[in-house]
């Protein structure tokens, strides 16, 4: 029941580059895959994850099963497969769902590209459904694409910010100590279960304040507000040229820069055949200020656009788009040029299939310096706004600073 | 210290009219107030509520105490004051803070309005902090406007959801209970400290999700998204005429009933001296969508800022105001008509110190009935965008449908 396509380049994570920290996390990286044995020349442990999703919800007050609610338009469940399967020493996932959700729950892992998954039918309780998870790893089946593992991770589908830190504590311990009398008195009762019914490892061990749960509906609020904020860490400036120090794009960016303290703001030109462009798509930099200024028109923010749909950055989370575009109000009243910009709407609902929001920006750029930084200022609030809550019902719109 | 002018008239809570169950509140909360011992012919018991609130909120991960940070601009503190002071037979509620906090802590009082709120110096533990403020009611100090009360409330200034139904449960224990053998095994070292130091009755009462404490910075997010969905639950539709049934106005209410499955959409005519519409602002609605048929200005929407302005409405949360207005573009080219609507950018900078979300909506309007059907369908998208996100980075834009 692998439904992952093979050598899918999607990117797994908004992950290193938003923490602000690369070169550390790379650190950790590289010795957390030591731990976990997987550093060449040494034994691999074979690490599995089965995730119990067989639950249908009815704290949260909604009749979706909370595992499949939409965050950003995309299940609770697809988060927690992306937190697990970008740890790469997780050989396979098992995930159980029940019979009525195991059609929708295929679609998840094509849609969003899942690897390293496959599905058992959920019990009756959740005991049971681990079990089955269990079950499928410890068999020796002929035709199984599973592997024996070692280790398994008993992780819930709903504790989507589960970090990979966590995990080979988690790991360790289980290498370790094995299944000690502490578990089994405070543990709770999967401890038990794996205990009894198969020969594999199991140990309590401490999680994080990122391990929550989501449970209540409040829950899905809080996690909503912290994917947007991850992923709104990042902005990449796109100019038509490069060379010109007092472009007004420029300008722009350093304005972002002071508004956006906790924001990296990056730029880029979009010629040269975009290599650098290509890098910073790579590196998942999810919201894009596409600055057109060498033509009135949306050339440059097209252009932008077939490179985002090229790449497969939208899979995963929505990508902002600001189509900004500069005006003397004074010389050319806004009306003027808007009958053209107004075009944009149907731009925005045709790349809104391919998960990008796409939005325009008319800013005011009068002659006097001080006129022009308070249009920029208010440019960028505008951006900022539009960045932060990624409203979809406002895609298409000419927004005027 | 009491801080807050007597008799205003501001609003307590978006309370009954949300729920959608005005009656049945209503009658709920006469049961309580009977329960309580305030029903007419009955001595009263005196209730007091101590809040501690000298917390730093080192978890939340941010340099301002949570009890200070804003939600939709406001300080959660004082969403936890208006939860207490809307209990009536709560006579008074003494806040612990720090001597370093008290001045913002009486700006937060004056500027919300809130009532029978006294405050304390907190102590350098919590506990020490309770024990100022039961100390504050316990003494009979001659110039004390505080009451001895018969059982105080002890509440986190950072549960701001708690409920009335639970606090009665918890002064019906106090009343019936005192302070039993259980509490002081299995109850938190609060019950124990008000034993000792107090001649106060104390007791440990199961609460109910709604008492969610706020303690990390996710947890901020989820109660703002709580906030906001409470107070987007009804939306008035304002016209500038009542008889005509085919009204433009009257179509927009009706997609807008269509596409809004679980919020009541109600509609006003602003002529009549605006009684009905006063009724709906006492009432609490904090979403207005004023459609301007009859002049090609901003007539009918000033007037209804203006009747906001004089209202309280606007102390507690941010009302949104979606000033809508209709073209043939067929006819007549949008950008006409925009340069004269560009003026609400300068409305809805002057509103916004009333703390009122001001954004224009232009909508299509072409004689083919499906077609209007369908850019009323795209207003009705924008208005509940605008709505659901109170977004003041956008305000007096106009937008297109």
């Amino acid at each position: 029941m692998e439904a992952a396509p093979p050598g899918s380049s999607r990117p797994a994570e908004p992950g290193p580059c938003l923490s602000g920290q690369r070169g550390a996390d790379h650190a950790a990286s590289a010795s957390l895959q030591s731990a976990a044995g997987t550093e060449p020349g040494r034994h691999p442990l074979a690490v599995a994850a089965v995730l119990p999703a067989g639950g249908c919800g009815e704290r949260m007050g909604v009749p979706t099963p909370k595992q499949f609610c939409p965050i950003l338009e995309r299940p609770l469940i697809s988060y927690t497969l992306q937190a697990l399967e970008r740890v790469c020493w997780i050989k396979d996932i098992v995930v159980a769902v029940t019979g009525e959700n195991m059609e929708v729950m295929k679609s998840i892992i094509q849609k969003y590209q899942h690897k390293r998954i496959s599905l058992v039918e959920a019990g009756v309780t959740r005991h049971r459904s681990i079990f089955n998870g269990l079950k499928a790893l410890a068999e020796d089946q002929i035709n199984s694409k599973l592997s024996k593992p070692e280790v398994v991770i008993i992780h819930d589908a709903v504790r989507p910010f589960v970090k990979e830190d966590v995990l080979l504590k988690v790991v360790t311990a289980a290498k370790e100590h094995g299944c000690s009398d502490y578990d089994l008195e405070f543990g709770t009762e999967c401890l038990q279960l794996a205990l009894k019914y198969c020969c594999t490892k199991v140990k309590l061990v401490e999680g994080s304040p990122d391990l929550w749960k989501v449970t209540y509906k409040r829950d899905l609020y809080a996690a909503e507000s912290i994917i947007k904020e991850r992923i709104s860490q990042e902005i990449c400036v796109v100019m038509d040229t490069k060379e010109d120090n007092k472009h007004i794009g420029h300008l722009l960016e350093e304005v972002l820069k002071s508004e956006l303290n906790h924001v990296k703001v990056t730029s880029e030109a979009l010629c040269h055949a975009g290599r650098h462009l290509q890098q910073i798509i790579l590196d998942q930099c999810y919201n894009f200020v596409c600055v057109n200024v060498m033509t009135s028109d949306f050339q440059e923010t097209q252009k932008l656009l077939s490179m985002l749909e090229e790449s497969n950055l939208c899979i995963l989370y929505p990508v902002v788009v600001v189509s900004v575009h500069f005006l003397d109000f004074k010389l050319v009243p806004p009306s003027q040029k808007m009958e053209n910009l107004m075009k944009i709407r149907e731009f925005a609902k045709e790349v809104k299939e391919r998960n990008i929001l796409l939005y325009g920006l008319l800013i005011s750029y009068p002659q006097d310096d001080q006129k022009l930084q308070e249009s920029l200022r208010q440019g960028a609030i505008i951006i900022a706004s539009l960045i932060k809550e990624r409203n979809s019902g406002l895609i298409g719109q000419l927004l005027i600073a």
